[in-house]
């Protein structure tokens, strides 16, 4: 790898390769070698992945900025944009679909981190006409959403999807990151008959605050996440998310409350109090939501405690459903992650091996038991 | 000061003193210098001060850990113990009282942290028979929590205490912080005539669990923190809360959302958990300890920030009383600390001043404005 050529090819805000490559990890992916960005830096992507061989960039999904509220919220981020477009925001596990190696290489899905997920590898092989769409397009990247309930990583249901889909909410550049505008990639999708996330509607940026408000009501009485905005180019997005999903989060959260951060507790609570002055909540409605919100902090803490007293399995519970080569690899690859798996069951159905499994929260499980058993806090 | 020598008497776990010594602030007060730690560092606890002249110390109160279970936690914590002492814990402002210069100088009231107080010691000097103690007890430290809604930096109301009262809740030897053994103590504040805080018995520590869950009933009803149980020669201690003190400071860091560490939100929340789980909560019980939660979380948070919204002020309102001077001397201190006061009224009543005022929360307002003004978050 030239790192003198990659870090002007990556646009990096420093003209120095050791400031950008210092934070650059490298993995070995079925006989290549990849270096991956572990975290933002100089204005380079978490997750941007040069290939050792081919010299290939597959680049960072960027961070989506929130709003904490819509008015005036999206007309001042969309200041000067003549148009924005609203689309759903799905709860899934975010990968990047790229072929990142020369001619004849195989498309390969990336996590957000930049591992090479082989479990939603062979997913998507298998449900998206990866074959036909990287023909044409070698140089781009699907941007999809894995949602479903059947997932590794997440668990969310939607209404038809009984095992797992593919959701594609971007198409760019695989090395400059550069968007294909969104009515393009939406016909781009449609023309190859891949999943899309729902379409709200196209305005400009003041009116979009009315859109967005009734797709938020639509969909936070539906249990779904939210929306994102992005301007026509794709270049500039914001994201707003439903009640909820801030409640589902918490509710995730408080479940195994020694894994998650402090800091995503209280981004949560944050979301629905601005939430809740902005839509003017009625002294009942704000009630409702306090008390709703409660719930979700207090039932499923106390829930796992209980748990741990009577000795059951704590952690997230996944079902995955697919080819038993897949299937072993998936596993072979959360265990180089050092996660701890409880496989709860393992069967056949229609030709696809089905695991049911646990990942064990380790933290909170002993965490939880050292507490139980009279252990003190200093604070 | 004679660092070796002091690090001596300090009983440090360090041999060298710039270990120590580097933790370490100086501070001016009535003329002399106050050398105070910081942090808990080496065997030393914080807010332990060595005054130059005198080469006097106060010994930090120590940090008092908590059991989140009642049993086993205080059969544990307690084993080898005969007999504990169970005592109310006030929620109030913790200050050590002690003569720290040579003959002739006067009591001095140290904070947490080691800052002398100049209203709390004009009050102390007030309310407690000072020199009578420190006549008989030159080299012990009175420790005591001022109580009381009118104090500059707490507001629990209790009942019967209008303004602001002390409790004293420990004495110790104010250079080796050896306390006097429980009973003792008890004799000695009742024999000066000082407040103490409410007893509640003493018994092995197995039996104490039931005692001091129906002392937590009782105080929880009442609104009430909870209590301190000690084993009888003071030297070990441990400290259990009640639900209404959990959501009442909950209630308070989400009244000043930016203010606070996302610690202290998340460890409220885990205390009222694992006591939901001991008590052996019913799913009706339950379910209305999680709504007073989310109230007490969304209802202050909400609250401020449509202050925010309308122009109002945002912080922790105060009133004091006392005299002229030291009002003078706590606005002085408090800004020394560099707080932004905001004095809504100063009038006097029966010869006292009595100023209300709000310590400025600029985090939270100007967090809030940011984000009311369409700021996005970066996630």
């Amino acid at each position: 790898m030239d790192r003198e050529d990659s870090l002007e090819r990556l646009g990096a805000t420093t003209d120095e390769p050791a400031d950008l490559f210092e934070h650059f990890e490298q993995r070995s992916v079925g006989g290549r070698t990849h270096h991956v960005l572990t975290a933002a830096r100089h204005g380079v992507e978490r997750g941007t992945v040069i290939v050792e061989e081919s010299d290939a960039v597959v680049r960072g999904y960027p961070s989506v900025p929130r709003v904490l509220v819509l008015d005036p919220g999206l007309p001042s981020f969309f200041e000067g944009t003549d148009s924005v477009t609203i689309e759903e925001k799905l709860d899934g596990f975010n990968v990047r679909i790229a072929v990142a190696g020369g001619d004849g290489d195989v498309p390969l899905a990336f996590t957000r981190s930049g591992y090479v997920c082989p479990y939603t590898t062979a997913r998507a092989r298998d449900r998206l006409p990866l074959a036909a769409f990287f023909a044409e397009h070698p140089t781009k990247v699907l941007c999809t959403e894995l949602i479903g309930p059947e997932t590794p990583y997440t668990t969310h249901d939607y209404e038809g999807v009984d095992s797992h889909e593919f959701r594609v909410f971007d198409v760019r550049d695989r090395e400059s990151g550069d968007p294909v505008p969104v009515a393009d990639r939406r016909s781009l999708c449609a023309e190859y008959g891949v999943g899309q996330p729902r379409w709200f509607g196209r305005s400009e940026p003041s009116a979009a605050v009315e859109t967005v408000r009734d797709a938020i009501d639509e969909l936070d009485a539906a249990g779904r996440e939210g929306v994102v905005v992005k301007s026509a180019d794709g270049e500039s997005m914001v994201k707003y998310t439903t009640e909820s999903q801030h409640h589902a989060e918490l509710a995730y959260a408080f479940s195994l409350p020694f894994e998650h951060g402090r800091d995503f507790v209280f981004s949560r609570i944050v979301r629905d109090a601005f939430q809740a002055v902005e839509s003017g909540d009625s002294d009942d409605r704000l009630r409702e939501r306090a008390r709703d919100l409660g719930e979700s902090i207090l039932h499923p803490m106390v829930s796992t405690i209980r748990d741990v007293r009577d000795g059951d399995p704590v952690g997230e519970r996944h079902t995955v459903r697919g080819d038993p080569d897949a299937i072993d690899a998936l596993f072979e690859h959360l265990d180089d992650q050092s996660l701890t798996i409880d496989r709860r069951s393992d069967r056949r159905e229609d030709g696809k091996r089905v695991v049911e499994f646990v990942k064990v929260a380790e933290s909170s499980r002993d965490r939880i038991q050292y507490y139980l058993e009279g252990g003190t806090r200093d604070e």
